[in-house]
């Protein structure tokens, strides 16, 4: 490893020229990590419904060419000046989000809305000399998340990468990056269900079944899950769901059929849809006096949401949620060792898996809502 | 006291004959309490804003004639078949909402909403046999919130009456049966600022200013009130608010002027005015990461709370609340404790005193906007 330390490494990524067309692998060039910044060789990425609407760039600014891809594991190639933290050869999972370990964020309990590392999509370059480390022939490449997994390699800030136990496989925990973790933590972390409570998830995707799972560890005994799409129901009992609705078979609102099926609502929804109109319907399919609902998906730049203020009045609670409230680098590590000591399971996430030199076939089975995570290995 | 047991009593009650027309001071007729029921002697009666808009019924069902008032103190007279709690010459404060102790609400330690008997605005006669207590010349007078306090004797579920140490001046007390526990315990049982923090206040009436006498016992560090009427500042002061903003004395968002204020908004806010947009911009105000919101103040039957469902996934969380969370019978007795410890303040809340043949005095104050509550001394 030594041999490629402080040199510009030649290595192969994905590069999304312009939205919407299929990625191209080519050839990019690796500056050195800079001041506070590690050189990840990465081993696995999967794809998140996050990097399709980037790629799609529609609503969102278009920054290309990119090199997009978030959800990862992979091992420290080298360090920057300044980065204690981490050593080449440590075992690492990127994160999209940051701990700078300083700011009020940081340093608040409830927080993990990093001030200096926070998410800021529309950035293509690191935040140290706002530069890009990427490049093809002298033209710079842009960033991703602070990412950018769909390469062999990549420089991360140092505190966008959570240090796991060496003995977790990467090809399994590389999904902890993002969704999992995400959609876990929203109901551990935020809407915290009690034992023997009924949890409703909006949305079946790799999101809503890890809220699931969730709400499976932390003892719910009904676990509602709401979807469009009714193929995703089979699958989902895997996750311990255990009543499904459709609300396209319903002529009335979704939040009424739940209320019905519950006496009044359930104790507990989690939102993982991105659509504004489930996001109302999780809020006020909640019990008055003690409902907690939690938003996870990624809404529409214009959305308003709408309700009665009566709503909140009958003590209902509304709360978001980013990266399922972990801090990156304090929590994830130990969000591993849950995986190890079996007390949550990743393996049935991964329903597919390609090589990297077929990774727009896991962008043809996400538009077409096949599977949950596709599994993407890299041919180093 | 037991001369008067069983028997119909006649006595004086400030009857409202139609929506905004001064009260009459009638001669009315009082039945002896049913199952359940306990008729109580009321030495002290205060206004809430909540009396004037179903006395104005402006976009409120009219139900008249009815006897008004729900913020009181008194000593029970006399107990209805099953009442095994009370018995007469218990102090009692009548509470608007009540706790049955037997259903799931009232099971649940979070909520306060009991099923049995929830604040139901438009019912005008007792749960047991849907009849009035109250008549003349054997037409019955409705009741108010299950307590109807501007009557020498009244009638009120036992479920409704926090019994509470009788050595506590029912004069000072008499606050505690609506308003400031409100107030108060939106803050100290919902928004629960840490010690440090900041909080701002919306709305520096009786409830909002209980609010902030929350937020001062609490060990809040800056309190921001926030009124569109200048001359409730002065006052304020007395309740801790270090930091005044009159959202017409700018010419952009109050939430935005907040934010600059507090280097990216305050920690907790309580909204205390009714008024929808100050329910948006108390939600908005509140910092990332970490701010909770809480609705206290009754909006008008058809607002619609708008926001960017953004302010959410941001981290901050929004609630809504309903007699301050406190269970009137399990804990009202303790909050009166409070102030017999010197652990809260009362008597500042009281600005007027009216006997109760000028109770329509105390209307007008509120109407004017002026002082926090006007008591009405009842005159047996
Ligand atoms: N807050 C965060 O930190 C964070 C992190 C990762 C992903 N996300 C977001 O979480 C959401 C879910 O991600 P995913 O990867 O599971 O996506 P996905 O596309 O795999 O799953 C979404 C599911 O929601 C269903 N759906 C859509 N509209 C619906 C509606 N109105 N009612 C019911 N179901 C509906 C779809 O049919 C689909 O099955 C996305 O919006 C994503 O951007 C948020
Ligand atoms: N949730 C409950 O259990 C409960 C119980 C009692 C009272 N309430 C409600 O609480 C609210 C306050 O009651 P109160 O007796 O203190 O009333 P109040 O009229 O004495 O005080 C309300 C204050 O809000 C101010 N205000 C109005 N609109 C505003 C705005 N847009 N921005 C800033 N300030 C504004 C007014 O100037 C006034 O000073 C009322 O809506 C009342 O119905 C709720
Ligand atoms: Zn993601
Ligand atoms: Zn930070
Ligand atoms: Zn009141
Ligand atoms: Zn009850």
């Amino acid at each position: 490893m030594a041999s490629t330390t402080g040199q510009t490494i030649k290595c192969k990524a994905a590069v999304a020229w312009e939205a919407g067309k299929p990625l191209v692998i080519e050839e990019v060039e690796v500056a050195p990590p800079q001041a506070m910044e590690v050189r990840v060789k990465i081993l696995f990425t999967s794809l998140c419904h996050t990097d399709v609407y980037f790629w799609e760039a529609k609503g969102q600014t278009p920054v290309f060419p990119r090199i997009l891809g978030h959800e990862a594991a992979g091992i420290v190639e080298s360090v920057g000046e300044g980065v204690t933290d981490l050593q080449p050869g440590d075992h690492v999972l990127p994160v999209f989000t940051g701990e700078c370990k300083e700011c009020d964020h940081c340093k608040s309990e409830e927080s993990n809305m990093c001030s200096l590392l926070r998410i800021d999509p529309d950035r293509g370059v690191m935040i140290g000399d706002g530069k890009a480390r990427f490049s093809i022939n002298g033209k710079p490449i842009y960033h991703f998340l602070g990412t950018s997994t769909f390469s062999e390699y990549t420089v991360v800030h140092v505190g966008c990468l959570a240090k796991i136990n060496p003995l977790a496989p990467l090809e399994t925990v590389c999904v902890l990056s993002c969704g999992i973790s995400t959609g876990f933590g929203a109901t551990v972390n935020v809407a915290k269900p009690k034992k023997g409570s009924s949890v409703a998830v909006f949305g079946l995707g790799a999101v809503g079944l890890a809220a699931a799972e969730g709400a499976r560890v932390s003892g719910a005994s009904r676990i509602i899950g709401v979807d469009l799409n009714s193929d995703r129901f089979e699958q989902a009992k895997k996750f311990g769901v255990t009543e499904f609705v459709n609300p396209k078979d319903y002529d009335r609102p979704v939040q009424e059929v739940i209320a019905e099926m519950t006496g009044g609502g359930v104790d507990r929804s989690v939102e993982c849809t991105g659509n504004i109109n489930a996001m109302i319907s999780a809020f006020e399919c909640v019990h008055d006096g003690w409902g907690v609902a939690v938003l996870v998906g990624v809404p529409h730049k214009d959305d308003v949401f709408k309700t009665s203020p009566v709503n909140f009045l009958c003590e209902r609670t509304l709360k978001g949620t980013f990266y399922g409230n972990y801090k990156p680098r304090s929590d994830i590590p130990g969000v591993v060792e849950k995986y190890m000591n079996k007390e949550m399971e990743l393996e049935k996430f991964i329903t597919h898996e390609v090589p990297f030199s077929e990774i727009n076939k896991a962008f043809d089975l996400m538009l077409r809502g096949e599977g949950l995570r596709c599994l993407i290995r890299m041919e180093h």
